[in-house]
């Protein structure tokens, strides 16, 4: 084999999800389908080199502010606050909410070592005293998660903020199985069962 | 999202084998990790760049004529004729074989409007008359790979070489299942059985 290609090869399998032998399939992909390879790996060092973090909700951009902080017609006495860009592209794609995020960039985990002040937290209630009326904050369900809301409620309550504090539901899944379901969530979505109108 | 976002996205999804779901995974990975990022996308640019094909073999290389074909050290009176890269690293991965090889960079399919003259047929021929003694045949046993095998036997005839013309076995792999094995391989098989010494 060659240089070029040996490189090419282990770079790609710094890549999640792609092992040996993906990577070797796009490399040969790549050098037999040059045009292509030129666009991709240009489109790489483009996003790598424009892209950076809203200096407000942590969302990605190419500008200071991102579209959605900088967007007047958004909703912007609430904030949803979510772990990270996959969770608030997820959200905005369903349509369902028009207010603004904010991205904690991980959870709290003693075990990984990630503390609050490795979160974007701070940012976060600095945000709060601008006016807020609501947070929602739409963490997963495990025991990180559980974490992370319980510290955000504990901080936002100890500020004296007259807002709305609210979490997403947890319940069983559209189309999800109940007898496929775990416990906890069987129990929440009994627990907070909603009364038919 | 973003223009470079939504551009890196749609270029991934051009690779073999990345749908939507693991082209997101991939762009979020790399602006997440911006120093592999531009890595890779400097090893694709760098690779489409400088790899070219031997001029004699096909095979890749950064030079004019590649590892193989400039090694002294091969026995330069065979070739192995395969069909792409990947064929003849497969081979080269075992160690087996020390001569030289010939890519015809596809097979002979009318369906696909392929024909011989869009393969390296010609380059095939012309290195025959320099003193090769035997010529192996390693294209895969389907209707492509028969029809290609045929024509270059057929041509490798009328030239009225002195050579010897050989095909790798048809057979069991190791470790195969004999009753889920095709008829065709099972009779293959069964046709060419060696004698037990």
């Amino acid at each position: 084999m060659n240089k070029s290609f040996e490189t090419l090869i282990e770079s790609l399998m710094l890549l999640p999800g792609i092992g040996k032998r993906s990577a070797e399939r796009i490399a040969f992909y790549i050098i037999n389908h040059k045009d292509e390879g030129l666009k991709i790996g240009g489109s790489i060092i483009d996003a790598v080199n424009k892209i950076r973090n809203c200096s407000i909700c942590g969302n990605i951009t190419e500008s200071d502010i991102c579209n959605i902080c900088a967007d007047k017609n958004r909703e912007r006495k609430t904030i949803c606050i979510v772990e990270n860009i996959q969770d608030l592209l997820a959200i905005e794609n369903t349509g369902i909410y028009k207010g603004l995020y904010h991205i904690t960039g991980g959870l709290i985990s003693p075990l990984d070592k990630i503390g609050p002040e490795k979160l974007r937290m701070e940012e976060l209630f600095h945000r709060l005293s601008e006016g807020v009326e609501e947070v929602i904050i739409a963490l997963k369900a495990t025991t990180e998660g559980e974490a992370t809301s319980h510290y955000i409620i504990e901080r936002i309550k100890k500020m004296g903020l007259n807002l709305k504090l609210t979490r997403i539901a947890i319940g069983i899944p559209v189309g999800g199985d109940i007898d496929l379901t775990d416990k906890l969530t069987i129990i929440n979505a009994i627990t907070n069962r909603k009364e038919i109108q």
